[in-house]
């Protein structure tokens, strides 16, 4: 018997320049078929990493796709507040990439969920752009992770579509204070917007409060790497007060529309 | 020589059940490896069509990877105004899949884009669940057609990052009036928000008169058919007023953060 053939995916000739690539938010099946095209085409494969000698998020959701005689090269993207660091870290991993494609190199730089939104690489992009606007480049769109916590949550039990019909959805990083997500909330209510708010991380405390008494807890959903071995997903309300990861996000929905089945 | 060797991914033992899977917003190479491993293991692949005996967006996205053996099941989901056809639709489109189920068939639901996002597949998932509460379900995420629209455009030598750092992205169908637009265009101007209007097409005529004056043109970015042979992807400036197709979309950004390179 033996079920269907494998799929067998051809993997052209490599074309010099970089691409940036979306390899999804943690889960190695939510790459594309472009996706690994153009990582199996690469002779270096860039990645951000937060300290020097660290591991990459990015780099790990592709390890199954990599293969071992392609040279890695880890790009420093600090993550601090200030701005001359950061600055010269994206200018330096525009530097970086432009030498490898100099050197008549396919390039690959791997990015987290995908490579239009809050995306490292889209700093590498305008970098790029400014210092070598030559260097042909290539983007390979990726699954979001907010798109796969909503699929993870519908699969689980808990139905949630992000948006339907004329309903909108705001993406956005959790506000700093309890005066602007209240008034956030009630703008997106006010408009029919769900909303998916990232890098929860340390404020869920003061947020789930404020959830509770606006009785938006229960349909709230929490999701914390989502598509990693340890990924969490949870109705707000079972998620206790304290802090959660950096890349934990929350997504809220205040209403539904009339039409549904 | 010949490059390196082609992928091949394994495809395992079909699950009984619904898988409800993305296949992004046009181009086949932007469907995700579990999105290709759940389509061969299907015996029937369902898919959306607006009239009886047309042709589904999603499946000839998909096209590419379907075997001829596999049976084709397409649900017609009518794009009509009034409630009750909509409704019976999405009954009628849960009821077919959980006859296969019940058969003892894998079966596939292809949608076009990402599963949640203005999804058929979210209603036929709220439809399952309130019919067949025990048919098995599972999600595949997609790429949704905005992520591939600013990716597209990127590469194309218009840098169009969707959000960064304390950004936001606001998804939604373009408003009805031109009231509700420059109040939604006020209202995101004032949070860092960046907007992306679906479902264009006729609106785009007022719509471009108002970014017109309101000197937005220049900045957004329009997109049709984004992965498809016929996508078109231009400053928004450069598109004449006139009515566009129906999956148009418009990306509008009203600034700029203080720290990029």
């Amino acid at each position: 018997m033996g079920g269907p053939a494998p799929l067998q995916i051809s993997v052209g000739a490599a074309t010099a320049g970089v691409t940036l690539v979306g390899v999804g938010p943690g889960d190695p099946e939510l790459l594309t078929v472009a996706a690994l095209r153009a990582i199996r085409a690469a002779a270096v494969v860039a990645y951000p990493v937060a300290q020097s000698g660290g591991d990459g998020m990015a780099a790990a959701i592709a390890a199954p796709w990599l293969l071992a005689e392609q040279r890695r090269l880890p790009l420093l993207f600090p993550m601090v507040a200030e701005a001359p660091p950061r600055i010269a870290a994206w200018h330096a991993a525009a530097d970086a990439l432009a030498v490898e494609v100099a050197a008549g190199l396919p390039v690959v730089l791997l990015c987290e969920g995908d490579v239009s939104l809050f995306a490292s690489s889209s700093y590498v992009l305008l970098a790029l752009r400014q210092r070598h606007p030559h260097c042909p480049l290539r983007l390979v769109a990726g699954v979001p992770a907010v798109c796969a916590a909503a699929a993870t949550a519908s699969a689980g039990g808990i139905p949630w579509p992000l948006a339907l019909q004329s309903e909108g959805l705001l993406i956005r990083p959790t506000p700093e204070t309890a005066g602007e997500l209240e008034h956030l909330l009630d703008q997106a209510a006010a408009t029919a917007t769900n909303v998916a708010l990232l890098k929860l991380g340390q404020r869920w405390p003061w947020v789930r409060s404020l959830l509770d008494r606006r009785g938006l807890l229960e349909g709230a959903l929490l999701a914390q790497r989502v598509g990693w071995p340890d990924q969490l997903l949870a109705p707000a309300s079972a998620v206790p007060s304290g802090e959660r990861a950096y890349f934990s996000l929350l997504l809220i929905r205040q209403g539904w529309p009339a039409v549904l089945p």
